[in-house]
């Protein structure tokens, strides 16, 4: 099914919920006017329909595959990884100064969420190029800047992030390969990665692997990783390519999605040692993986995202396509099915989901260029809290939720959709990698308890509420049954997340136990009622649009039913996430082990 | 992983809830006695344990295939068949006068669950075998019914229902198959039918197909369909095998899941017309077909809690092997997961809702057994009204709850998970197909709706509630936060449940569409509150059983836990379920069909 972007919700929500014009006259930002944005993402949309999403299902069908001289991706993909890094994609969000478009976060993130849209499998390599980038931005020497960021802007080289080993999944204490200084500079290094996405191919001809590793006298735990840049190839003082690193993919992984998209075992040093350069200080790897690790997490959540629109696409498609069965009301012969109440309700649960959670990501982007490009140091540091606030949301919402649109995805398919050949399943298996790497749903609700709640006693939350509470009272101003069942709904989830988030700070010292257990409910019920806030003023807007006499009605009452629908069928699961959330640690913990 | 019946928890229930002793009072399930049931399912679980479970992960990296001269099943099924079928177990519910072992369902369906949870592929196979049996005892002929019930019962030979046509998924009405009178008592047919479950294999030297067609004058639509026998090979006057029929397997689909288990498309008459009798009156195939169906519906159901079962040791046993991070406690290092909070949670959500529905399902096997052997007329047609409103929620909710407990268990294997070695992602493919064949999840919410309430106006439905209310009232009687938590939810959750069945027959006439729209979430809404029903039976029960000292206090102690935990996380959904109900059919079908 071939993938369309959705320039016009894209667009609605950059510009009226995320305020591009503001982001626009932020300094640095002046070149991303609305215009300009909005060519952007049609030339986006257009790359990525004509030359990636093709690609989607034959990955599927014909993974990358390993031979002892390097993995060998999906036929095509090198030649669309060559048109993506010619055309500049990989550098849109990135520096000028290397290669880079220097766009803001909030015109980039839709065209990210096209990539991913289009073909998980073939925008991960761009995505984990991101996290290298910037991670070399903050942390990189000027030799490591001059020497790798042009490359990997261009996308001339690509890179990876190396930080699972077989011991040590998302413990990062556990890591135990070693870097031994050489005494000119470099590191010998020696271990075992697992997991590394994009950890070999054949689309370029280097690949910069970021690397946590120990030095020797390192202190244990997680105050004792360092990062060090290990490049597949060395890279000669010209910057042409040197010797081959010992750094040797040995397998990769038979997966149940993102076929196309290598998952590598890297062996490092098996013969003498793997040469690499330290990034930034020793014992601060943990910090500067972070830094990549942030990024890449707002990047899966829009994977999250861009599949889920794809799944939404590929059943409404089926749905106004396949005809059977009468409608209720009566009809002289099959109607499409689109017409049966149980598919809209599904097709609605799709869509709504989809919309609150693009919406809601997309305000964060514009959180995250503010604090970025505001003059002003205080509005960026506020900013900064409140995108940090939402950044595990964001991973971890719109990654849970994409495995219920896929599912339904494929249950409006019926029979069909059990068949790999439609292609529905793809989504449904691609989706499930989504809630574990980068930091599975709990890794992510840990850091929404920890850093981001505890951390200042819920302050950033209870703004985000305030905020929440004055939609309300726009809502209040508008009439009719839509406005007043969002209302009602929304003020419910306000006042059901502010009970948890005052649960979560008062308990977390004398029951940390119980206030975890109910931490993935927590961040379904953030994202709910944040994902409903969206919406909630999505319809505002576009009632005050209608009144207006102004644009397209059709797509502005679309929206109004799209957040009625939402209110209805998911602000509404909000008190009963907040009694699990605090009354129900109790059976959570209940069992002895060996009870189980 | 190999899996091991959870004989202990399936007596508590056989016992407790669904009254096995009263069972074995019935007129002719004499037999059945707590103690011979023991002894069937000890004997069950040991026989699937050795012989089934080891081919679960096989069959779905070598599936079976098709060739030329028939399917070819995964290596080891056919062997295995031979000894399910020596061993009696397909016969388990089937009368001994054709070489069954007659006991009642309440026994068989411990044996089915095991089957499924061991093997949901190759169980297939013997459910849709048990499909046919009930439809020729229902429908058959003498003759019928001489030649093809025992080696049918014996598991000499195989049974298959041929329903859907390419045109026609879900819709019987738009069957074109043609059945040509012969003028000898046989009929030719011709047709195409596709997803004939076990269409073809080589574990039997028979198949007997039962296929749905159209006899020339028969009226259009769902009047006008007949049932056919159509067997691989003609049968001889001494039952021995003829000629082979003109019924072939043309191809193979390539799955999602349930990858052994054959998926035929099979051509009826492509050589001259495939030769069959017909079964019980013509045009009445609608009414035997559904005989199958309601079997298959019910077995389909036991495959979404032994798949669930299955899935939870699966996630259970990587869950206490697999240690990393501290404990949020405090550890001198790494702990099993089991231990993090969130991991508890996940099991707990797959350890409750596979209880819970395994609850319902076997008071429903009991509820049937009464309907089919009570001496009094009226209890029969109580208990077969109760049971009929019960199929479409045994069905519909325990293969929904597969796939979040299916994926539940990815997600506890972290990257481990994704990786096919695992195992675990083939239980989140398997699952896939449940809620779709056999009626998908909207056709059960139809049926919930159409004949099961709306028809009586509610009185069964009613009539569960007021017995949940009885369980309410014993709930009061026992002290303590865990019985109080309980009776809360359970008593919100009946009151929704009661109002969402007031509003469907209120309001079927007037809002057709708008009642349908709700119809999936009040079928989830009935099988969490009945669910939940059943498992505050069993803690209030458990309960009894510690007061008095009597038998496995960890056993009741766990029970009553994780009725907590069903309640907090799963009862607690009811009112929002219910508000999306009964105020949210409006966004469901605000929408245009151009507006999507």
């Amino acid at each position: 099914m071939p993938y369309q972007a959705p320039i016009k919700d894209m667009l609605f929500v950059m510009n009226e919920l995320a305020n591009l014009q503001a982001v626009s006259e932020l300094p640095g930002c002046e070149d991303a006017t609305p215009e300009t944005a909005e060519a952007v993402l049609e030339e986006s949309a257009k790359f990525v329909a004509g030359e990636i999403a093709p690609l989607n299902h034959e990955g599927d069908k014909e993974p990358s595959y390993w031979t002892k001289d390097g993995v060998i991706t999906t036929k095509g993909f090198k030649e669309a990884f060559r048109q993506f890094a010619d055309a500049g994609w990989q550098g849109l969000q990135h520096p000028t100064e290397y290669g880079g478009q220097g766009l803001p976060k909030l015109v980039g993130t839709p065209c990210v969420e096209m990539l991913h849209g289009a073909n998980l499998a073939f925008a991960l390599c761009p995505l984990l190029s991101d996290g290298a980038i910037e991670a070399l931005l903050t942390a990189g020497s000027d030799e490591q800047k001059a020497t790798y960021l042009e490359p990997l802007v261009t996308g001339k080289w690509t890179g990876t992030m190396n930080l699972t080993e077989p011991q040590a999944g998302s413990d990062l204490a556990a890591v135990r390969t070693r870097a031994e200084p050489q005494g000119d500079g470099t590191y010998k290094i020696f271990g075992t990665k697992i997991f590394i996405t994009y950890g070999d191919h054949d689309m370029t001809d280097n690949i910069v692997h970021l690397v946590l590793a120990r030095t020797p006298d390192a202190p244990a735990g997680v105050k004792g990783i360092s990062l060090f840049i290990v490049p597949k190839f060395m890279v000669n003082a010209d910057g042409s390519l040197g010797a081959r690193n010992d750094a040797h993919c040995v397998s990769i992984e038979h997966k149940l999605g993102i076929k196309a998209s290598p998952t590598a075992v890297l062996q490092f040093g098996d013969n003498g040692g793997a040469i690499g350069t330290l990034v930034g200080e020793e014992n601060r790897g943990l910090e500067y993986m972070f830094i990549m690790m942030n990024a890449a997490r707002f990047g899966v959540g829009m994977q999250g995202i861009g599949l889920s629109e794809h799944a939404y696409q590929h059943a409404l498609a089926y749905a106004k396509d396949r005809v059977q069965s009468r409608d209720l009301t009566g009809s002289p012969s099959g109607v499409a099915i689109i017409n049966h109440p149980d598919v809209r309700r599904l097709l609605m649960n799709m869509r709504s989901q989809t919309e609150a959670a693009r919406a809601l990501a997309y305000v964060g982007a514009a959180l995250y260029d503010a604090a970025h490009h505001s003059a002003d140091a205080e509005v960026r540091a506020e900013n900064q809290a409140v995108y940090e606030y939402l950044v595990p949301v964001i991973k971890g919402w719109s990654t849970e939720l994409s495995q219920d649109v896929t599912r339904d995805g494929v249950q409006i398919h019926g029979g069909m959709g059990f068949i790999e050949e439609t292609g529905a399943a793809q989504h449904y298996r691609d989706s499930k990698i989504l809630t574990i790497y980068e930091g599975t749903t709990a890794i992510q609700a840990n850091d929404l308890i920890g850093r981001k709640t505890v951390r200042d006693a819920g302050k950033v939350a209870k703004g985000l509420i305030a905020q929440v509470r004055a939609t309300e009272a726009e809502l209040a101003k508008l009439e009719g049954a839509d406005f007043a069942a969002i209302r009602k709904h929304l003020s419910q989830g306000a006042a059901d997340l502010e009970a948890v988030v005052d649960y979560v700070v008062a308990n977390i010292k004398a029951d940390i136990k119980g206030v975890f257990s109910g931490s993935v409910p927590y961040l379904k019920l953030a994202g709910i009622v944040l994902g409903g806030w969206q919406m909630a003023r999505a319809a505002v807007i576009s009632q005050q649009k209608l009144d207006a006499g102004d644009g397209d009605a059709s797509f502005y009452k679309a929206k109004i039913a799209t957040t009625r629908f939402f209110a209805d069928h998911f602000l509404t699961q909000s008190s009963g996430i907040r009694t699990s959330v605090i009354e129900g640690s109790a059976g959570v913990l209940a069992l002895d082990i060996e009870q189980f």
